[in-house]
This record gives C-alpha cells, sequence and structure tokens, in this order.
C-alpha cells in the first residue's frame, strides 16, 4: 500500500489551537484511497520546521506529501498553487523573526504544487465544501516547508513521482471562539472531510 | 406543550437556496425544551411577508416567535439586539424598492427582542458553535417582520408573555459556493444545532 | 449667526490617534454654510462623555449638534440613522465595562438622527467621496453619546428645531499605519471635506 | 536623464474606471528623481497586453519598468514580491479564459520583483500612506505582465541592470462609487503620490 506523509503545525501566535495538527493526528493510520495515513506534527521555528519534515520524509519515503496549516480569515479550503523562496513576517515559535530572506539561497523564485489542486478543490465543492485555488502560501513557516519539500523533491528529480504541496484551512469553530478577532470558520468534522476527500484525489488518474 | 413559531424566508437577491428556509422545515413539528416548533416559511415581501407571518401568530397563538434570515457575510451566529422603523434597501422579490420609509407610520424608533439573545449567545459558544449579538437587523424584509411581531405584541399588551426576536445565519456551505462572492458559510448541521440550542434556551428559567 | 456643536473623541483602546479629535479641532470657528463650528473634543468613559456633552450643549446653545467618531474597518463615511439604548462592549478609557445595560433607565429603544443623513450621503458621492448610511453606531461611546443628545433634544421638546446625530469616520491613513490590524483609511484632508460637505447640508433647505 | 516606463491598464470587468490608468497617464513626461516618466496604457488582453508593453519596453529602451494594476479589495498600496507563469480567472476584456495555464511554457516558476520593494513601503508609510509589500500579484493580466517583463529581461540577461515589477493599487473613490460592492479606497491624489514616494526610491542608492 502507498505511504502519504500529513502534517500540520502546533499551535502559534494568536491560535491556542490549530486544527492542522488535530486533523493530522486523527487521520493518522487512517487508509485512504490507496494511501496509507502517516500523521506528523511539525514546530513553529523557521530552524526545525523543515527539518523535521524532510527527516519524516527520508524515515518514512512516502509517495505523496500533503503538509496542512491553519490561515485564519480565508472562508474555504485552498490548496496552494505555489510556494515561493522567501521567509517573512511574524516571529516564530523560538522568537526567530525573519525579513525578505531567501529559504534556500540560490534556489529557484518559486516551485509549482505536484498535488491535483484543481480537481481537489472541484471535488470538494461537489461534496458541498467550499474550496478554492491559493495563490499565495504566504512567507512564513507553511510557504517555508512547502518550499523545502517541494526542493527536496526536484533536488533528487523525484518531483514527478512524489506528489507533495499544501493546504491551508480556515480556523475551526473552535479556535475562531477563542481568537479575539473574528474570523469565517468551519466545523472541525467539515475540514476533515474537506482533506479527506483531497486525499482521495491522489488515488484518481 | 408550548408553541414555538419559527420561521425562514423563501430564496431571493443573489441567494438561491436560504438556509432559514431550510431550517425551518427541518425543525417543523420537533420538540425543543419545552416547545412544540412549527416551521413556516416567509415571502420576501414587503407587502405581504409581515402579512404572513402575523396570520400565522393568529393561527396558531405560540407561546414564542424566532424568524431566521440569512446575513451572508457573516461569520457567526447573530440574535439580533434590535428591530428599528425603517425599510430601506435593494428591491424585494416582487420588484418593490423602499428608502427611508417607515415600516408603522408613527411607530417607535425601535423594539428591543425579547429573546434571552446573550445567553443564546453564550450557549452556542459552549457548545463550540461561534455567536454573537448583533446591532442591527439591517433595514430590509429580515428587520420588517422583527419589527412587526414585536409592534404587533406591544400593542396587545403581550410584549412580557411571548418571546419574540430573530436570528441572523452564515451562509451554509451550499449557499457559498452558489454564490458569486466569496462569504464564510457554516454547514447546514451546524447552523440547525444551533438554532436547537439557542430554542433550548428558551426553556431556561 | 447660527451655531453648530461639532464633537470628536480622544483616542481610546488600539487607536493611538483619532480622526474625529483632529477633525473638530481643524473645523472649530470656521464658518460653514449658515453655521459657525463650535469644535469639542469628549473623552472615552460611559461616566463622562454624554455629561461632556449635554454641558456643551447647555454652555453654547447651538442650532445642530453633529458628533463624530471614528469605526476602524468601514470603508465610507457613514452618518448613522439611529442610536439605541444600550451600552456593551469593550471598557472605555477609565476601565468601566457594560453589558446590555440601558443608557437612561425606562427611555425608549432608539432615536432617529435628526440630520439629513440621506442628502449627505448623496452629496459626499456626488463629490466624489464614498459615503452610505450606517444602520448600527454600535452600542459603546458614539452610540452613547448620541443617545444622550437626541433624548435630551426630545425632553425638552426641541427634536424638531435642533437637527442632532453622529457620523462614524472610517480610519485615517495616520491612524491605519500606526494599527496592528489592516483596515481601509482615508486621507485626514478626505476626511474633513466629507465633514464640511455634511454640514452644508444642513444650510440647504 | 534616465527613462522610467510606467504602465497602468484600461478599465475592465466590474471597474468602469482604473486609476492605473489615470496615474500612467497623470505622470506621463513628469520628471521624478533620476527618471522621466514614460506613460503607457496597456489592454486587458491576455493575447495582448504583454506584446504590447514589451513593444513599449523595446522602442523605449527604459532604465527601469514599473507596471500598475487595480485590485479592488485591498486597503493599501502593494507593490508586488513576485511574478508566477500562470495564467487563470476571469474572461479578459475579449472574452478569453485561461485555467492553469503556463504564461511562458517552460519558464521558470516565478520571478522576483527586481524593485526595492521593501524601501518602497516603508517610504510610503514614512509619507503617511499605508502600503505593504505583497505575495501574489493574481493569475490575470497583472501577474502576466509583471512575468512577461522579468522573463524577458532574465532572458536577456539584463534582470540586474533593469529594475522592473508591478504596483497593486486599492480602489480609488471614484472607482468605489461606481462599484456595486464596498470596497475600501484612497483618493486619486495620494495613489499618485504614493506612486510617486516608490518612483523616487528607485533612484536612492
Amino acid at each position: 500500500m502507498k505511504k502519504l506523509l500529513l502534517t500540520g503545525f502546533v499551535p502559534f501566535l494568536e491560535y491556542p489551537v490549530n486544527p492542522s495538527q488535530q486533523i493530522a493526528e486523527a487521520l493518522n493510520k487512517e487508509q485512504i484511497g490507496e494511501y496509507q495515513v502517516i500523521g506528523k506534527v511539525l514546530p513553529v521555528e523557521f530552524a526545525s520546521s523543515a527539518q523535521v519534515l524532510l527527516q519524516a520524509f527520508a524515515d518514512i519515503q512516502p509517495d505523496a506529501v500533503i503538509s496542512m496549516g491553519v490561515a485564519a480569515g480565508r472562508d474555504r479550503i485552498t490548496p496552494e498553487r505555489i510556494a515561493i523562496n522567501c521567509n517573512d513576517g511574524e516571529a516564530d515559535n523560538s522568537g526567530i523573526r525573519k525579513e525578505d530572506s531567501p529559504i534556500v539561497e540560490g534556489g529557484p523564485a518559486g516551485y509549482f504544487s505536484t498535488l491535483p489542486i484543481r480537481r481537489m478543490v472541484n471535488r470538494s465543492k461537489e461534496h458541498g465544501i467550499p474550496a478554492e485555488i491559493s495563490d499565495t502560501a504566504g512567507t512564513y513557516l507553511c510557504n517555508n516547508v512547502m518550499y523545502h519539500i517541494l526542493h527536496h523533491l526536484h533536488q533528487s528529480n523525484r518531483q514527478h513521482h512524489v506528489p507533495a504541496g499544501f493546504i491551508h484551512l480556515p480556523a475551526s469553530h473552535e479556535l475562531a471562539i477563542q481568537m479575539k478577532r473574528n474570523v469565517p470558520s468551519f466545523s472541525l468534522e467539515t475540514l476533515q472531510s474537506a482533506v479527506r476527500i483531497m486525499i482521495e484525489e491522489l488515488s484518481i488518474k
């Protein structure tokens, strides 16, 4: 059976819970389509997030990689189109802040997701869950790990063999209630269903 | 057993489906707390919406009235605090448009909801569903029917005996997918749970 | 010459500057249409904001009253339609917090603005400045002072002689740059022009 | 004297006027810092926008290129960080619609702007005009022309000699008033000042 590495992040910044962590843990060991899911939770640190992801990749040797993160403020499930070679934004969980700095010195400006993002979005909507392709994963840890995995696959010439990419989730209701500002939110069940539906697309030819 | 008149609206303007209609129909005949729910669906017309509501009120003689409508763009369930004596905004389903015109000539500027809106909001959040008191029901049909029922109860001196008011719902996922612009949305199940939780509050002393 | 009492507020909450204060000070002593402007700046305190306003009203005996406040997040100039009898929301500058409590015990639920708000909005747009009637002044100090002045005029039977009401302003660019979250903003010049245009409407029959 | 090619777009979609066109025309022939501005207005067509830009580039042989477009909904001036190799979205002015299709077959996924975007943003804010780096220029004509000019400069090995990139503008007040939905907006004067300030940064070493 094929293996899918599915990652979420720990809580960070103004987010006391992280639905991407909850879903990575909930779907761990589940079989979805042709894939056995292996869920992992990543730290939110420029120094270690990608290291943990790449180590898990080396250990597990998965056939596909989907990383997830929360983008509070978005009102639909958004598979990302591209990761860009830039770290920028708020301080991470260890207090490190980056500004306009490359993720990989000399690396290409961007890598497109190799997940079937158009089909993922269409299928999610057919199942009644609002979804849309996003054209920016930001410049924080979400973009960082997406860039790193795509760069790694490209460097090792496996970009056509191991689909990889990133899905941003809206806040969960639980998270929205705990935040200071009002944001759109989905139920955790709906978020989880959408991720399951999108993973199923990986098995469709 | 006490009776609750629960109303929704038919589709209107840019909304091809209306979750308030779906919930009024789904909860019809259900028993929630001390109340038997009687669901009704109202037209979206300045000339008849309130008439249909007041006729149903006369026929059913309910012990409480909750009207519902959709407010696409909101990101939580919002019991309304007040109805104001003003019709304004887009044309209704029959093509009639009002501007700055009183609902009831010589009526008071506003009526406060007599539902336990603070408790409704708190209880919804305790159950994990984002909710918030809203300070405006707008000036369209939602506000119109809320004003009419509260005016009617006040005129007949029953404002302290029959709790009445309005709850605005965010878009459902189904509606959000069909709309041209992006709006926050909840699953229909979550919307329905929130309405059920809020109705339960009517039975709590 | 007629006198217009024009009030703004001091800074509060997350707002280190308040364009309503800046405009009340800038237009002080200016003649606009038939009116001499007398600008006053109010505290942001449930215990004293309205007291200061009503004292200024008693001292100056103005022929019209316009209070202003900032509503960061709005994207146009918004004359308010109604003030409601409710204090609620964040703590004020003295640390006092109100929840669902009446402004005037036993007072009516609402008072409509007696300013020519529709003409004010239309004229502002004709001059190229986005404006719109707002149906809620909130439940914080802005609504509080609007309710108090309209109540006072009504109690003293001058509601048809002294036009009074409230205008909410979007953030100024200066304020937007200093805030932690992104909000729409206008230049202070544009905000001031809009207020001037709206004051001019008071002199049009 | 150095030459700057400054482009805007004609009206398109729901935008009956385009402030980027107005500013390209207004600043045409103006001298800003070391640069003489040459303003050009581009069509909104996948088949010709970039052609017109590249032809102007060939004719004028400018020392810098700044393209502008409107992004109604944004609340600050946003120099773009990156252009990506993707055409997608609504139909253009000639009715052509693209979905997930490369701008340049086999071209790199993205090109970073070679304008001093961080300094442009900081300087604009120092002058009191809200600005922020944007991480996505979208996938419509704005991104298209930005990708094309950066690709052309890279292919001809002039990417280090001719700074080039894109600035997205919020709606102007004039545009906001004409649109059906509410969007943040700046005065045309403020938009123009921001563009002038950002052009000045090109002359700072």
